[in-house]
């Protein structure tokens, strides 16, 4: 059994990642370090873990505890865990970064899932993709096939946990419900790593990207609409999505009346597809959970995918009902 | 002071309508004709207007006691004020139409307040424009000035008090908490109002319509995206819409760090409209409360130019904070 | 494997007893009978369920499968299975069923799970509580050791999903959304069965019982005080608490600063309980999931019971994160 | 005119104030001093403010400004503004203070507004109670006419708003969404509040006090159950809240089927009351919102008495339809 840390265990993606490496079937849970609650129960700061009867780790514990083939998940902010992962690999461990800091790094390889198993296999670190970029590349990729697209659209909607833990103003609950808003429309930090997405399966058209935060704890929609200098084939269109996903067993592709919704994926490491063709336009619908295939789920498959385990492992429980 | 009924008065928006009339300095409320809710008080099926202590009045009373120049704002579902409008209209009375019934009907004047008031105010019968096709015109139509748009992607999104209050599972609480979703993929019974809008000011572009469902009781926002052959000029289109609305009470143009938001209009007539301009493409962005300017607010506005009273009479009510 | 079908099996607590049982380690799922939605995908009605890919049996189906040693959960509506459950069990399958309508009944064992083990052990047919009821046994039931209860107040807050999923004007989201309002105050179907709990274990004190819709789809937090002629030593009484749930694998007493909470329990078959004293008042909070221990989730513990496996088979999932 | 500042005017109760006071017929807005916002826009803060076009004054301004007979709204946090009080007084303007800092002073009248209307009209400082404390005083005060009460609980729940704006883990939406737990048990600092009140008037009897988070912005319930030595008349009971309430504009009492709402009363200064008798046991249950009658609502109410204005003067607006 593979042991595994998690290091920067106070945000609400690492609870993920604790909560699914509890019940996963081949691996062994490490240490859980967080500097801000040390000492502390996981209970105490998600009573969904209070079962869990689980403490955080002090400062400094992973680095000690670390050993060759251990796999350690680096959660802390932005920027924390670049001083750490170095020595963690230098240790012989094996790292799965949730932070951006190297999504745009060649010293890591990028974990999207579907689109990277085989680089993902091998890799000593692996930067977890951001949740708006994993939907949208998930929703866009497989259109390289159907011809040059000449624009693109993203309209999505998120859960306010994709801001995370920290307490702000604008995720007071008092804020968020009962509204719905566009935020940060001058530039949000997602929107280069899904345009580097984009072109590097080919798609190098300019991107309108719109993210909302919606009255939801988790969960996201993403809408991706993409432009066409002819008339698209529709058959050809989901033949292409076809090819690309039927086998693949967290992707789920919808058609007739059924439409993807975050109450079928949250919980879960799911995707849910579905494709429109109109004249010139593609209208790509995914949604995904931001703390599941968006972050925590994805980072469990990269973890299957890396220790050589069945991908599913760990990730079976279906969304509850209501 | 003109007496106004309101018929077919037991859904949200009607009750909406009646909330408002009662404050209305210029107007006196008449009949509340209600089929189903005949004799029972409106305060037990909206308890927000338990206060006003008003009965729902038996099938026939408006048509009993409407005079000339009498007002009607009809609020029936769609298709069952079809045989009582004309009745109304030859005692001499007025029609505010709520339903979809005259929206495509020549008789009758396409009541969008800000781009027909003068046909408005002459109008013996005015079809009440619904939800999205209000929130789109605003946001698309003055684009017209700015050049030929070759496609228009509108991404809306909806409170669940615009289907109605017939019961229904996809409109139970346990149904709509925790989802976003997309709906009416097949053809959503407004998209050719809106089509109808964008053609009769000279855009004629290939429109997709993607409406959601989001956990909100009211309020709705609206992204449209236009395409044009060429980079578009930001200023001139800052400026044309500047132009159109900078003088409308109800209508409120954002810059800056400002985003639409629905909690800023629910309650009230509002539209939030920001502008942003990337390349060939525009976005607006527009918030309405549907059962505000998308319903009974707009109605109200109506009500008033039919009048000739000042356009913000009984209107002047702010969103709640928090 | 023992086979254990489904017999009505549209609501949610019995869909949520096919998303338990499809996980289930030690049985095999049989047929999921539905007169109404016979033939059609589960996943059509609950996206949750879409993975699953499972269809609605038709009616008839459960009878006719039916063998020796087989299971039945029965979900129907009240009054429904009362036919058909005479009839599995004599053709020797063992029945849980989550009506009511053998509640009160001899004939079949109340599946208080920790407070029945023994009965429901060897029971042919287990009547499974009701969600109020079950909060307030597990609430009130230790108080027997502490002395003469002289008055019982319960004021308990529910999801709405409790309501079940046949649409009503109450339990739209434009109605729950916002709102928090008392309930059933002529008399709830659950206060007598509240109270035979209390009188079977000695507690004969009048009870006010007072429940709640609040803008939750599933929980509920049920709180008791009760009341005594003296003063109540509150180490006895925590005593009194841990003697009976201490070695309870769903039950979790609360100390400190840490509260029952809806959220700490939704997805799984816990319950969470706290106690304070203070003079003659005992309050006991107490948290429970209604469709998990107060409904599907108590059904399979009872299963587990019934068929003499570990009492945590198919039961071990954590509620999510945010 | 009288002229009204604010000071203190950064948070929901303050924002409040200042909605209502625009619209007040019978006041004029002065100064709105905030020291973290001095100089923004209060629509920058409360985007349902933005059509009022308002800006936080400076720190200082007003001290600055206040004339004798004018009037001050104080509203920043507990104890801040303990020094500037004296200084307004001294400069002839007369103060309605939401905080806590005078409710236990008495050199301020207590403002509940119905069961002190004849000191607030005189008073030059007024300390606004509450919310809880407020509900909790309309539930209870009538009761001292039915006879000994011996024991009272309290289960209230309130939503969010009532902390405040200042941002905190626990009020984020990710984690108040979807839960509902009891809090402050310990000890909540409104509880000495509700018991000088009832002591005040006669209401000697222990009380358990339950305060809770749900999930609403705005708007509580308060239930409050009150025991007494023998069986309690329940034509005597209803008449003695009917004797009390019946002529108060503010204040409903219901029977029969109905029963208070929080969604009836938000963005009003209503109280809703239903009574009823079960033995020995008196149940009240009152809904208020928090941010109205709980604290901005009841503030201009004591405007009005203090002023000598009518009573519901800038309190007409009824709650939004859904």
């Amino acid at each position: 059994m593979t042991r595994v840390h998690v290091w920067g265990a106070s945000g609400y993606a690492a609870a993920e990642v604790v909560r699914l490496l509890r019940d996963h079937p081949h691996v062994e849970l490490g240490m859980l370090e967080s500097r801000s609650h040390a000492g502390e129960y996981l209970g105490d700061h998600f009573p969904q873990l209070r079962a869990l009867d689980l403490q955080f780790d002090v400062p400094g514990s992973v680095l000690r505890a670390v050993r060759r083939d251990d796999l350690v998940v680096t959660a802390g902010n932005h920027g924390e865990a670049i001083d750490i992962i170095p020595l963690l690999l230098k240790a012989g461990a094996r790292v799965i970064d949730l932070s951006a800091d190297y999504r745009f790094d060649d010293s890591a390889v990028y974990g999207l899932s579907e689109w990277r198993r085989d680089a993902i296999a091998g890799a000593p670190l692996v930067a977890n993709p951001g949740c708006y970029p994993t939907a949208a590349a998930l929703a866009l990729l497989p259109l390289r096939a159907i011809g040059d697209v000449t624009a693109v659209v993203i309209d999505a909607k998120s859960g306010i946990s994709g801001a995370g833990r920290n307490p702000s103003v604008g995720a007071l609950f008092a804020e968020v419900a009962g509204d719905i808003r566009a935020y940060g429309l001058g530039g949000h930090r997602h929107q280069p790593e899904i345009e580097r997405n984009l072109h590097a399966h080919g798609i190098d058209a300019p991107l309108v990207f719109t993210p909302h935060v919606v009255p939801l704890a988790r969960g996201m929609l993403v809408n991706a609409y993409a432009f066409f200098a002819g008339d698209v084939d529709p058959a050809a269109t989901m033949l292409a999505y076809s090819r690309v996903y039927r086998d693949e067993p967290f992707v789920r592709l919808l058609t007739g009346d059924r439409t993807p919704s975050v109450r079928a994926v949250n919980g879960t490491n799911d995707a849910e597809i579905r494709i429109d063709v109109t004249g010139k336009t593609v209208r790509i619908i995914c949604a995904i959970d931001n703390l599941g295939k968006g972050a925590a789920g994805q980072a469990i498959q990269n973890l299957n995918i890396m220790l050589g385990l069945p991908e599913e492992s760990g990730l079976h429980a279906r969304a509850i009902v209501a």
